[in-house]
């Protein structure tokens, strides 16, 4: 499976990382995680485990966010995500984080946050309409925190979360202006050319609740069962007839999984001429997915042994991370006056 | 002058403080300075030199904000405050307290902030409208942060303060509830059994801006030039006239500052028949103010003669504060699973 690089420099710095809600899934794998392990090789990389992001709209579910540390940095590890190559770390315990989210709140107002696209659709989605957590409408303040506090140049995101690092700029133009001085470092999103993996329903989204995806940690049979349910074309009955291959989940899903690309062509043009069955269809797409799953299942199941040198590699990386961010911190207050003694 | 005390025990833990963005005045010592030289004899106090809730709107002005936390210092060890009885701390230096904000900001709903009648208040009174800074927006959450973190009890207050509290209670059990246990100890507001000092101009607001304060280190003239210019009955215009005393200025001040029930009443008494002239009256208040300030400026001046042990004081008693919150803090993040390592 190609990588799907954004266009980074050795000399850039990419923040990214991961909700801890849910161990992670082939949509994950395909849309991120998959750059990432190219993306350690060529520049600097910080991997954050948002356990406190999680909370903004998970307080009292806090098992939940707990664990998911733990299961989201062993599929870090089983993708092969190295840690002597990529800092990850937690976000709860780089309170830098905090500290500086809260001067960021004073250079944004409510008007400017309720005008963010990203946070307008999301309060729309989830219906909160005025009931918004604040911690919610204040998230993009705390994410510039993330990204400014490693002075990221690179944040990979999708496209519907592009206004969310224009914010950010934002925050630091503002800041520096402030200041008089370019203390802060603006980033630009990076898209990943890739398309998105839909739910094996066919559905836009992949979520673990709606009970569509494929995690990163799927037994044989948990693929298997999947592939099955996948949607193909509704008007595809008989293997003779022909069949559509746009909009097709078997086919997307090959797409990104099918490494070869004349296999590929050629499977397109029989089952759109007709004479291949979706059994048979299935059967190789099932094949692929086993391929690129079993090396990570094994991995993972290997790191999942030992819990306790993943901890210690968490807390490595969150040791480094807090470093750097305590030295963001550090010039922010100081150019702010707040050095005492 | 008699101190004006709210209902407090010895195992009551108060947190107060003032905002870094000016020197303090008469207001702040009838208000509450006289008041916490009584406390801290009593009691656990915790005095907060809120820098960092200053900023919230006051980005860019951070020479004021830096500079006035030794002004603010000085005033506090020259009215009597004993860094030694009550623990006198720099806000921004307890790290802790921003992140103990970002988590109750998600126990917090937008509207629920924008109905925070004081809130409401400020916002229209600074003409803010949609364009409130968030940091402004989500102040009471840092409230409850700077007041939890000391796990205080009680919290003196003006009448129109009371909501705030309310809502730092509101957190408080909201985040007990969500974690099943009780962490966080809800305060009470005491608020001072004592008429606010109004401007010397008459105005409900005395604020340095507005030019009608007396400011503790005012200068002999300073206090007779105010003096001078305040606002007795404007109806009363010969010596031999009647007088009204409610509503005037000078008689508000003599309430606060003679201390001899007799001598305030005979005056009043001589005032309301007429005979007593407005330059006599000023010249009796004029002598308790320059009574009351004298030893205050005196203190003030000895002090600030030595700046380097203001900020030792104030090293000192920032790192007290930071070892509470950081229990605190410490207690907080375990009931929420955010332990580690």
């Amino acid at each position: 499976m190609p990588p799907i690089l954004p266009d980074v420099k050795p000399d850039d710095i990419i923040l990214t990382g991961d909700r801890t809600t849910g161990a992670l899934h082939l949509g994950h794998y395909v849309g991120s995680l998959v750059n990432r392990v190219v993306l350690q090789e060529r520049c600097t990389q910080f991997l954050l485990l948002a356990d406190a992001q999680a909370l903004t709209d998970n307080m009292g579910d806090y098992l939940k966010v707990r664990s998911n540390v733990l299961e989201v940095a062993l599929d870090y590890l089983a993708v092969g995500i190295d840690p002597a190559k990529s800092t990850v770390f937690i976000q709860s315990l780089v309170p830098e984080l905090s500290e500086l989210a809260s001067y960021y709140l004073n250079l944004v107002t409510v008007a400017r946050l309720e005008r963010n696209p990203t946070i307008k659709e999301e309060i729309k989605q989830r219906g909160f309409e005025r009931n918004i957590p604040v911690g919610f409408l204040t998230y993009p303040a705390a994410q510039a925190a993330d990204i400014t506090a490693f002075k990221a140049t690179v944040v990979p995101v999708g496209e519907d979360q592009i206004p969310m690092i224009e914010q950010t700029n934002e925050i630091v133009r503002r800041f520096n202006a402030s200041v008089a001085a370019p203390i802060l470092v603006e980033c630009r999103a990076e898209v990943p050319k890739v398309g998105r993996l839909p739910g094996v329903d066919g559905k836009a989204k992949m979520s673990k609740s709606l009970g569509n995806t494929i995690a990163l940690s799927a037994s044989p049979d948990d693929i298997r069962d999947a592939v099955k349910k996948m949607y193909t074309d509704p008007k595809h009955l008989r293997v003779e007839d022909p069949g559509r291959v746009e909009g097709n989940v078997v086919f997307t899903y090959l797409d990104a999984f099918e490494p070869d690309a004349a296999t590929l062509a050629e499977l397109k043009n029989r089952y759109r001429k007709g004479g291949l069955a979706d059994s048979v269809l299935k059967k190789h797409l099932e094949e692929r997915l086993q391929e690129v799953i079993a090396p990570i299942r094994a991995r993972r199941a290997e790191f999942a042994q030992d819990p306790q040198a993943v901890w210690d590699m968490l807390k490595v990386g969150t040791r480094r991370a807090r470093d750097t961010a305590a030295q963001t911190l550090a010039e922010v207050k100081s150019a702010m006056g707040l050095t005492y003694f």
